[in-house]
């Protein structure tokens, strides 16, 4: 139920925020202390016992609970500005709170204190020859930075998984839940403080100035030590652009799926709706369908006939046009676009290695799925495809940290450094290397 | 025999190259197309098989041999340049190739083939109870840009690291060994190809103009994953805060010995020995020793002037000072020093507290070792003490990756990104999942 999709935000808000920051003389030396706070609690709650961070957690999901009167007033005052605003009914819908959405911001944080404890998990050990025995163990990763938008959740969701994974968290909240988000931290550090751990281990940004954004993406005087954006693509690529440090996003999530010439049929029929409109505001949903022509002429009419059926805009290459005139023609950009929405490209490839050259040509290394009963094509698509995530006979729409049995994700990340595909607890922490002796001294 | 200290440079000599570096307008389009064909070459490398790549290691080393009398003429060209601009003995035997050393290079090569292979290893496998089998698969980054200085064996080191972890490498030598490196470069282009693969697959940067170095720290649009700086401090300094991608270094090695209460006598003097002056100018050499007062009565004496009898120098604090007249004051500075040569600073702390509290507000995060009897003694040291590498009863100068078993190294990080510690070529991987269904969909 965490994994949020990275819809939090119109672009034209993300823009917004992001076209009115200003110098912020006044906001730096404030952020600059945030960070010295965030580093100093990261060092006590890295070294939290299990027990702990989770009776944190739960006090949290108390507090939450127990602060829902104040909560929702705040909510109440953060919609009626956006009302106000101007702003349309998916956006209040995302900012919205009430009584039963707010008790799932309070399971949802039960459910991370009942997670796997990802801290000083042995990765690997070894002994070498001369006795020296080896251990790599999860450490936390340090501070983490969480730039999020219109959703209050995110506040309480990110806050979580941060300090389940041993982390402290400096989070930034849109303008337009900063009501909301600040009474939801107010519980988070009650949380926090009833288990015996600071408070400033998850720090909201406490003021509106879109100067706090700059200031984190500097890293603030090396305080931080990773960025999650979660929001519109305008702010995911400001983030990734400028952020003097590492970052864990994606900015596109142009998903594929290619219907091999060995795919059974229904099989394919049953993906393809799926992975195009279980959700299409989803990154992982299928923007582009790769027909392979050795079952074109059996299988390409049904499928495209099904999406029309199904409300789905087709946009095809000529043979696809071919099949109805429903199908409008698909541009050159048509192939490199995230739709997120009821629009799905088509093209009939000669084969895989046209569908893999096709992905690696406009895909954006997020999620790709091949269907097919030939073992021998899965595999060569599973192995040649560079996305984080490649599935073989089952929809994109998987990709997600929940379904990966991760218990809840932070994001989902296309880079391919430290954390890729989904972000859950796991990737938040970092390692170390503890050597065992006894008085070894090296020749 | 790969593990190479962080001393390949003379801080002047490093601060002459960053401050000649002028706008290169000529040097950017030459990039931009090294990188494009790096990109390229990735690719290709990536979906080789371990055979191949092993193939080519194999040749690597064999054009390096039959080509020794041209890397040697261009070898001695680059000595005569060095001699002529007045470098220091030192400085010349890093650079100094003989038929002995160039035996010694291709011989690393041929052991970087024998490793496992660190591409395709299933790092975790699970099933969901909707039946999707999960795979957590290691993946090659892509492209890996080092940036180094005079040891020309390094061109050979970090194209065959890179080469066996399946990425492409982008190399920029020091301008000293400017000839060498590139004799040494055509050597492996030719041991590439001779297997199939693209000699694209490891480039020197083929210019001198130091614009190159700025270039390589954008990230050549999207084309290097990861910049490796190999040499000294200000090298290592202007990389981090400069590059636009990620880095795996470090900037110090301020290690630490702290002789605990419960410490056995001999053990320690073996491990302080070691750990001091094995070699004084790797990373891994101990710079500071923290004797527990609960067995100074004891054991500070015999280590001080173990240590003095040795040779080296020791600052201290009244203490320590107290026990020799050869020990002069150490300052606040000493104790955030690495010395890299024959001096140590030496402290009595009150306990184990005061120990970790030392080390974290004056040490690096790279390798600290604890000499103690007491288990649980050790065991808090090694949990709280943030570094890479912590050690119970053995030599800091085991920070080391052919030491940790890791065959070889391109460096040692100190960040908790992705790579901590020695980076071998497991760390020079990223992963992907793949997923096997039978036709799941998402509900």
């Amino acid at each position: 139920m965490m994994a949020l999709g990275r819809l939090d935000m119109t672009s034209e808000s993300a823009l917004r925020i992001i076209a009115t920051e200003d110098a912020g003389s006044d906001v730096a030396p404030l952020m600059q202390a945030l960070g010295q706070r965030a580093r100093q609690a990261a060092r006590l709650i890295a070294l939290a016992p299990e027990e702990q961070r989770n009776r944190a957690l739960l006090a949290m999901a108390q507090a939450l609970r127990s602060r829902a009167g104040s909560i929702l007033a705040a909510n109440a005052q953060d919609i009626a500005d956006a009302r106000a605003g101007g702003q349309n009914a998916a956006f209040i819908d995302r900012l919205l709170l009430d009584g039963e959405r707010l008790d799932e911001v309070a399971i949802a944080v039960t459910s991370v204190a009942a997670l796997p404890d990802p801290v000083g998990r042995v990765l690997a050990t070894w002994t070498q020859p001369n006795g020296l025995r080896f251990e790599r163990i999860a450490t936390p990763l340090g501070v983490i930075a969480v730039i999020f938008e219109s959703r209050p959740n995110v506040t309480a969701d990110a806050g979580a998984l941060c300090l389940k994974s041993g982390n402290a968290a400096i989070l930034r909240a849109g303008s337009d839940s900063f009501r909301t988000s600040t009474e939801i931290a107010a519980a988070l550090r009650e949380g926090l403080e009833a288990a015996g751990l600071p408070g400033d281990a998850i720090q909201l940004v406490p003021t509106r100035d879109r100067a706090a954004v700059g200031a984190i993406l500097t890293g603030l005087d090396g305080t931080i030590d990773v960025v999650v954006p979660r929001g519109g693509k305008s702010l995911v690529a400001r983030v990734q652009s400028d952020a003097r440090v590492p970052v864990f996003a994606h900015l596109d999530g142009n998903c594929h799926v290619y219907v091999h010439g060995a795919a059974d049929l229904a099989m394919a029929r049953e993906i393809v709706l799926n992975a195009k409109l279980r959700r299409t505001g989803v990154c992982g949903s299928a923007e582009t369908l790769l027909v392979d022509e050795a079952c074109a002429s059996t299988h390409l009419a049904p499928l495209v006939e099904a999406l029309l059926e199904a409300g789905c805009a087709v946009r095809g290459d000529a043979a696809t046009q071919a099949i109805d005139a429903r199908v409008t023609a698909a541009t050159e950009l048509d192939w490199a676009t995230e739709f997120l929405d009821r629009i799905i490209a088509v093209k009939v490839v000669p084969g895989i290695d046209a569908a893999i050259d096709h992905i690696e040509r406009y895909g954006s290394h997020h999620t790709e799925a091949i269907v097919t009963a030939d073992e021998a094509a899965a595999g060569r698509f599973l192995s040649e495809v560079d996305s984080a995530i490649v599935l073989h006979n089952a929809s994109t729409q998987f990709a997600d940290g929940g379904e990966f049995g991760f218990g809840a994700e932070i994001g989902i990340a296309t880079g391919r450094m430290h954390a890729r595909g989904p972000v859950g607890v796991e990737q938040l922490c970092s390692f170390k290397y503890r050597v065992h002796g006894s008085g070894q001294i090296r020749p």
